[in-house]
C-alpha cells in the first residue's frame, strides 16, 4: 500500500519511495525502539550523486533528513518518524579498492563490515573494529557511531581504523577529511570529529580504511569462573599484569545459559561466568601463558582451544550473545564504560540494580576496555522506555558515572540516551557542541534530536 | 632592561613579565624562524587560576595570546612578534598522579616529555609517542601538535595516546574533553579537535594521558645500505611482509656523517643509509628474525643489537640527528607524509629538487608510518624562509602531494607552512575548519595566523 508523497524532496528525487512497508522498515533501528509514527518516506541512494540531490534538495526544502545504513543501531540513532526522510544508504554497497601492498581499503559506505574483512582476508590482512552484529552492520554506521569490537582491546576502535572519508555536507557540497597517509597533522581533525557523529555533520559516502596484518600466530583461552565478580577480578588482573589480550570478553552466568540454549552448547554447567581471551602476534603462545598464570587464582575450570575451529566456535558463542537475549523477549542494550581495574564494582552495582528495580540483566563486557553491555530483558510486547527498564537505565548510568565512566562506550547517544548526556558532558561543552552542530548544518536538517 | 607595559593584560596580571630577554627568548622555537620584532610581553602561568585569568584579562581587552610549551616547535607554531602576548605553560611542569593499575597518568602540561616517561618507567609503564625531542619538549606541546614519535609506528601518536584533556577556552571557560574510560562516544570527539589544533582553540592545563605496558621483550637491530634507494625500499618491503616493528626509522648518508661528527661514532663506514628497527613483545626475537629476512636482500652490513646498552646508542644517534644538523648551520626542516610504499619514490624526489635547487638536503624519516624529514641546511645567519630554500621546501610540499601524501606529518603548519595549507585542505575543507575556530575564539585572539 501506497500513500501520496507529501514532501517536494520525495516528489523530486529520483531513488524515492514512500511505500509503507518501505517506510516502516526504515524507521525502526534494534535498539527496541518502536516510533509514534513512521517516515514520510526513503531515498534509496545508489551513488554518490543521489545523496549530494537529496541533500540540496532537503537544504534547499527545509526537509529532516535521517541517514540509515543497515538499521542495526542499538541507540535509536537510525529511527525515523512522520515529517522526517530517511537516507538509505545500504546499496551503496561496494568495495572499491583493497591495496594490499598499502594495507588500505576504499569502501563505499553501505557495506557490510564482515564483507570488507572477507575482501581483506584474502589479502592476509584484516579490519580490526569488528562489532558482534559483523555480519549485519555497515562500514557508514560503524563510522557514525565509531563502533568497537573483540579487536579493539588491542587494535583500537573504528577512530583508528579509519584513514579518510568523503563526506556530503548538509548543503550538498562534498568534504574530504583526512589524508591517505598514516600520519598527518595538517588543519583540525575533521575525521576524528565525523567519527561517532551519529549522522548529525554529514553523510558518509565512502571511506579509506586501513587494515592491518593478520597475525600469523593467535591463542584463544577460554576461562570459567564461580561468579561474574570473579570473571571481573581476573580481567581487571590481565590489565594490572600489563599484559595486551587482542581479544577479552566476558559473559555472565544468564547470558551463558541464553547462549546455551541458542547454540546447544554446555558453557553454564562449567562455571557462573566466562572470560574469552586471545593473543596474537610471534609470541601469542607465550603471553597466553603469562594471561594464563594471571587468571589462575581466580578462575574454576580453563581451557586453551586445540584448533582454530574450537576458537571460532568460542568466538561465535560471544556473537550470540544479544542475539540470544532477543529471543527471550525485548532487550534494552545498555553501553556503559568503566576505568578497567572497576569492573568488579560494575557488576556488584549491576547486581544491586537488578534486585532494586526488579528487572533481569544480562551482562556481556568488552573487558580490556571497561565496556559493559548490561542488558535489560523484559517480555516481549512490554515496553524498555519507560518504568522500571527505564528507571534501571538510568541507574546504569549513574553507577558508570560514580566509577568514573560513561554513559556509552561504542553504541552511541542516538535519542535513547539523551537524558543524561549533558550531566555526562557538563553545559560548557554541551553549548559548544551545539555551536559546532550549527556550524555543520545551520538549518538543523540532519538526525535532529540525536546524538548531541 | 625592561621597557613600560603597554597592555592592560601585562598590567593586570601577576605573572606578566616585560623583560626584555624574556621577550626575546619567548618569540622564537626551534624552526629556524626569526620574527622582526618580539612580543610585548610573558605570562608565566604556575597554575589553572592565572592561565584562566590570562584569557579573561585577554578576551576583554582583545589582546591576542601566543600559547607556548618549551619552544622546540618546528613550525614557528609559538613564535610571536609585537602585539601578542605569550602565555608560557613550562612553569606548570608537575606529574600529578599516575595510576600504575589503570595505567594513566594526570599530568600539567608544562612537563617535559621525557620527564613522563621516566615516571611511568618506575612502574613498568611507558608513554609512547617521544619525539626525538623527548628531553626538551613538554606535553602541552606535543598535544598541541599531535606530536610523533619513534614509537608510533606501533602504538600511535599523541592522539591515540590523550584519554581527557582540561582546556582552558578563548574567554576562560573551562572544558573538559574526552573520559577517564578508553572507550567512549558520548558526544563529539572533542579531545581529538583539541589535540594538533596548534594552540589555536584553547589552552591544555590538565592531560590524562594512556600509558602502555612496557614490553618485556625487545630486540633492536641496525641495517646498513648502499644508498637511501635500498633502504627506503626495505622499509616498504617491512610493511609489505606484514611486520609490525615498534621502531622503523631510516638515516641518509649525509645524516649518518653528521650524527659521527657530534657523536664520534663511525656509520658512514658501513654504508650510505641506514634502517634502525625495533621488535618487541612476547615474541619480539622471532619478529625481528622475520623483519631480518624481509630486508637481507637489500642491506649490506646487518647487526642486531646484543643488549640494551647497545639498542640505546643507536637510538641516541637517530635522536641526535637534528642536533647534529645543527651544528653544520641554520637547520628548515621539512615533515612531509607518504603512504608507505612510495618512500624509494620520495627519496629520489628530494635527490631531483637537491639538484635543481643547488640546497642541501639531509633526510630521516619515521619509515613505518612514511612520514619523512628532509632538512634543508643552509649557512649560519642565510634565510631558510625565502629564496632557494623557500622554493625548495614547495618542492617537497608538491612532491608529497604527487605521492598522494602530505605538507605535515607531525610538526604543524604553524606559521611557516601556511602557504600551501589549501591546496591540501581544499577551499570546503578550509573554510569549515576557520568557521569551526570561530566557535571557539569569536575574538580571534588565539593564536591568530597559525595553523589554519
Ligand atoms: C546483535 C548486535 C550486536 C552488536 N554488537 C556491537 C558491538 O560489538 N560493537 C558496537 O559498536 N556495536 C554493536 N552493535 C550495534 C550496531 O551494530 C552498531 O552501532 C553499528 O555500527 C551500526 O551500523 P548500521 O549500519 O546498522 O547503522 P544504523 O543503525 O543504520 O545507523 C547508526 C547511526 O549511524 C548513522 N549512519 C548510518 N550510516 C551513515 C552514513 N553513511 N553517514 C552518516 N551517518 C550514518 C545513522 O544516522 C545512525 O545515527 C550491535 C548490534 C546488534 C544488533
Ligand atoms: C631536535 C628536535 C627533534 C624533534 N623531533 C620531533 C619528533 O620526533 N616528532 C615530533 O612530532 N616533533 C619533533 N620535534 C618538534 C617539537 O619538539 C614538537 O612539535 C613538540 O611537540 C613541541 O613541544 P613544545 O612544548 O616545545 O611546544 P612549543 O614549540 O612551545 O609550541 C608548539 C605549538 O603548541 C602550542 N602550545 C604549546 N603548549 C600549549 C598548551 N599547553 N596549550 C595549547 N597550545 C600549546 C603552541 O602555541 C604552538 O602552536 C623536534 C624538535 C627538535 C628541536
Amino acid at each position: 500500500m501506497t500513500t501520496l508523497a507529501t514532501s517536494p524532496v520525495l516528489d523530486a528525487h529520483p531513488r524515492a519511495s514512500i511505500d509503507e512497508q518501505d517506510r516502516r522498515q526504515a524507521s525502526v533501528d534494534r535498539s527496541g525502539y518502536v516510533p509514534e509514527t513512521y517516515a514520510d518516506g526513503v531515498i534509496f541512494a545508489q551513488d554518490i550523486d543521489d545523496v549530494v540531490l537529496a541533500m540540496k534538495l532537503a537544504h534547499e526544502h527545509g526537509a529532516i533528513i535521517v541517514p540509515r545504513g543497515a538499521g542495526t543501531g542499538l541507540a535509536a540513532g537510525s529511527s525515523a518518524q512522520a515529517g522526517q526522510i530517511v537516507l538509505d544508504l545500504s546499496r551503496m554497497d561496494k568495495i572499491l579498492q583493497i591495496d594490499p601492498v598499502e594495507a588500505t581499503a576504499v569502501v563505499q559506505p553501505g557495506v557490510i563490515n564482515a564483507a570488507v574483512n572477507h575482501a581483506a582476508g584474502e589479502h592476509g590482512l584484516f579490519y580490526a573494529p569488528d562489532p558482534a552484529s559483523t555480519a549485519i552492520c555497515s562500514i557508514g554506521g560503524n563510522i557514525a557511531t565509531n563502533a568497537g569490537g573483540m579487536w579493539c582491546a588491542k587494535y583500537g576502535v573504528t577512530r583508528e581504523s579509519v584513514l579518510s572519508l568523503l563526506v556530503v555536507l548538509p548543503d550538498g557540497q562534498l568534504l574530504r577529511t583526512g589524508r591517505r597517509t598514516i600520519k598527518g597533522v595538517a588543519g583540525y581533525d575533521m575525521n576524528a570529529l565525523m567519527i561517532g557523529s551519529e549522522g548529525t555533520l554529514g553523510i558518509v559516502v565512502e571511506a579509506l580504511l586501513r587494515l592491518r596484518p593478520k597475525p600469523k600466530h593467535t591463542s584463544t583461552l577460554v576461562a570459567y569462573f564461580p561468579d561474574e565478580n570473579a570473571a571481573a577480578k581476573a580481567a581487571s588482573a590481565v590489565i594490572a599484569e600489563r599484559l595486551t589480550p587482542s581479544v577479552l570478553e566476558l559473559m555472565c552466568g544468564k547470558t551463558l545459559k541464553a547462549v546455551d540454549a541458542t547454540l546447544g552448547t554446555d558453557h553454564q554447567s562449567r562455571g557462573g561466568a566466562l572470560l574469552l581471551a586471545q593473543t596474537d602476534g610471534y609470541g601469542a603462545h607465550l603471553e597466553m601463558q603469562a594471561l594464563q598464570e594471571a587468571i589462575a587464582p581466580l578462575a574454576g575450570h580453563i581451557e586453551i582451544a586445540r584448533d582454530e575451529a574450537q576458537a571460532q566456535a568460542l568466538i561465535e558463542a560471544r556473537r550470540q550473545a544479544i542475539p540470544s537475549m532477543e529471543l527471550l523477549g525485548t532487550a534494552s542494550i545498555c553501553d556503559i564504560g568503566v576505568p578497567r581495574h572497576r569492573l568488579a564494582e560494575a557488576f556488584a552495582g549491576l547486581q544491586r540494580i537488578e534486585d532494586e528495580r526488579g528487572v533481569s540483566i544480562f551482562t556481556i563486557a568488552h573487558a580490556a576496555d571497561g565496556n559493559l553491555h548490561p542488558i535489560i530483558v523484559v517480555p516481549e510486547g512490554q515496553s524498555i522506555t519507560s518504568g522500571a527498564p527505564k528507571a534501571a537505565l538510568g541507574d546504569m548510568f549513574h553507577l558508570a558515572q560514580l566509577l568514573g565512566g560513561t554513559l556509552t562506550g561504542e553504541h552511541g547517544i542516538g535519542l535513547l540516551k539523551q537524558d543524561w548526556l549533558a550531566e555526562e558532558l557538563g553545559e560548557t561543552s554541551l553549548a559548544l557542541q551545539r555551536r559546532l552542530r550549527a556550524v555543520f548544518d545551520p538549518r538543523g536538517i540532519l538526525n535532529p534530536g540525536k546524538a548531541i
